[in-house]
């Protein structure tokens, strides 16, 4: 076997256990010198590739290498780009291959969401396509949790930990306040179209009557009238009423609530944030006191808590498409596959990345009570082993202690290209 | 010695410490039997000493009361609810007077803020006015660090812990979406008189151009076109800019900015939420994309990550108030006195009540640096003791494990009383 570079790149929205996987993908890589050279990532994800900006790794230390599995975010700059077909854009393609051949890279790795897996499915055709031969491995990541095949995608359980903690500490905090104050808080968090990060607030209900009271999901209608009704109940049977509401919730029209101009008579768009709206609302119609919070970045980038079980998955997952790559294999995603509940026991199988590509994961609906406002047992039970454990990363001057790279950029050696 | 009974209440917005205090108050007492016989909470406040609404603590087990120290809120309840002068309300005293006689109260301990110590003030001279014989004693609590003497307030280094750790964690995000994607984001946090912890965000950035790269203070007029100039640079030279609000700053005629219509021709209030409006500000005149955060509730229930320091001072300032109480001491607030920067070394001194009741402490100008943008290594010097250490609460099914008491209520002797 003839040793050959590989590229490494991140896409999408980061998470808090991306650079875990990549971490995973370096250190895989380094314990195979006699069939992957140098690891190259590119800067800022596929854009990285297509301009020939590429970052040596193999100028990190081992130590931050392994630093990057306590660091959240993208280490190495990521994108929201996605290539288009080959029919349509055969530029880009030819680009990539001149810039594969002229760093010798063999392997490709691309550490995304869906729409980075039809970018990871794209580059894998390469081979067929242009005849250039290439490994491309997708190594899952999304805090939407709305990858298929996969048990869950890394990211989620570190996001769904934090919703969890943060609406049952806010819960306690209103609980306090209520008989005098604050009556009603909501906490805004991520999921345009999937509910996974809603549903999570429901783990810190644990017992009847505590927070979090009502679940707003992206997959459910709001009604309102049933949702004030349940308001103005549970402040009168708890005293309060704390609510979990997912940033795309959606009237029956299918238009998003933050955009619907509920609130405001000459119909002008809020500055966003559901979270006002739905406030505001609670207000005028029930007359409480309310509170409101958007988790907003700080949920996806709250690497200080962690779930243990969602950075060893990050982990696995990225040294197990480098695994995958030198089995000779090409458009796979490494995904995990969940063995038991209880104790929660995985291992790691492989997706085909046509599979994939462009296909999203919704919450069933057995996941969501009948009224629409909270989770079941069976979501329960599929949620709460993906926040086990915590994974405390090291604090320095009393703040958690991230790694920053040194990005040392790999010469160029073409012309440029413009993206 | 004869032996009294003691009554505790929380007062004010709760903290992620304030249960500490509690923890303090309660197991101090109870190592006194031949002084202290039961200590009597105040349900919500003083409020339930004015209604005889008391929660016998002793029907707590040791195990509950200790489990305190790592719990956020106000375990019995806080209100927001300031006693009148004795002249505009003499009938809410002589009512006091009744319950503390029918329930055999020789102590009262009292924890809140600045409003809190005015009734902890209020009620000390009970003694002195009505001639019952009573020993009150402030333990001083606020997220807002703004009561003078002490050098810092309980609750407020678990808030700029909290606080400096995410804007950190978002900043971290931010850099990696910078290139394709987010270019300013901002955190909008708490204290709208004092900018305390809007400072704190700024010990996050530790080196050139580490975000937050700007922060905006309560103490500082608003200077929109210096603001947007600020970030603009910041965007060219970094590619990103990442800025912490306080909920408080205002317009340079003295109007809160989340209410100045700003954004909005039709002149309609905000919904709430200085981030949006400075994020909606960002994108009209410079055209960069955004995103935005509100922590409200989120930084001050935030025990998961509170600060050791913090904690620590919360719960040695209740047990010192019961040492001053046994002492035969009156209107008194055990406060913080700084001995050292580095390392953090502090003692316990006491504060006259008289000194602390409504006085408000701002952040020094010498705090802030000229431009009005950032803390100076002043500022950082007074802010970097107060967030030292972890102090992990336990877990359990993946999230913190807090108590909730059994809140047992004392059998009433007295008929009610309208608040």
């Amino acid at each position: 076997m003839t040793v050959k570079n590989a590229f490494y790149a991140q896409s999408g929205g980061v998470t808090a256990v991306i650079n875990a996987s990549a971490a995973g993908v370096i250190e895989a890589a380094r314990q195979h010198p006699d069939k992957i050279g140098k690891v190259y990532a590119g800067r800022n994800g596929i854009i990285g590739a297509l301009t020939e900006d590429l970052i040596d790794t193999s100028e990190e230390s081992a130590e931050d290498i392994a630093a990057l599995r306590h660091t959240p975010s993208g280490a190495f700059g990521s994108c929201r780009y996605k290539l288009k077909s080959l029919e349509a854009n055969r530029t880009q393609y030819e680009r990539l291959i001149e810039v594969f051949k002229a760093h010798d890279i063999g392997y490709f790795f691309y550490n995304g969401g869906g729409d980075s897996a039809d970018t990871c499915l794209k580059v894998s055709q390469l081979a067929e396509t242009m005849g250039y031969p290439i490994q491309a491995i997708h190594v899952p990541k999304t805090v939407d949790n709305d990858l298929p095949i996969t048990d869950c995608s890394p990211g989620f359980g570190s996001v769904a930990k934090y919703v969890a903690t943060s609406i049952r500490e806010a819960g306690f905090d209103v609980d306090s306040m209520s008989a005098t104050s604050t009556k009603v808080f909501i906490l805004e968090v991520m999921g345009r179209h999937a509910g996974w990060i809603t549903a999570a607030c429901g783990l810190a209900a644990e017992g009847e009557g505590q927070p979090p009271h009502i679940l707003l999901f992206p997959e459910i209608d709001f009604d309102q009238p049933a949702f004030l009704a349940r308001v103005k109940e549970c402040v009168e049977q708890y005293g309060y009423c704390v609510i979990g509401v997912s940033e795309g919730i959606k009237n029956a029209d299918g238009t998003f609530l933050s955009e619907s101009g509920l609130t405001d008579a000459f119909g002008h768009a809020q500055l966003g944030g559901v979270a006002p709206t739905i406030a505001k609302l609670v207000k005028d119609e029930l007359g409480y006191k309310y509170h409101w919070a958007v988790a907003d970045y700080l949920q996806r980038a709250a690497r200080h808590i962690a779930s243990k079980v969602d950075v060893e998955q990050a982990y696995a997952l990225g040294q197990a498409a480098v695994r995958i790559a030198l089995e000779g294999k090409n458009a796979i995603m490494p995904a995990i596959r969940r063995l038991e509940d209880q104790p929660y026991r995985w291992d790691i199988i492989e997706a085909p990345l046509k599979d994939v590509a462009n296909v999203e994961k919704f919450m069933p609906r057995e996941f969501i009570t009948e009224d629409g406002f909270h989770i079941t047992e069976a979501c329960r039970r599929y949620l709460s082993p993906l926040i086990q454990g915590e994974d405390v990363p090291p604090f320095k001057n009393g703040m958690p202690d991230y790694v920053r790279l040194k990005k040392i950029s790999v010469g160029r050696k073409l012309d440029s290209f413009h993206v």
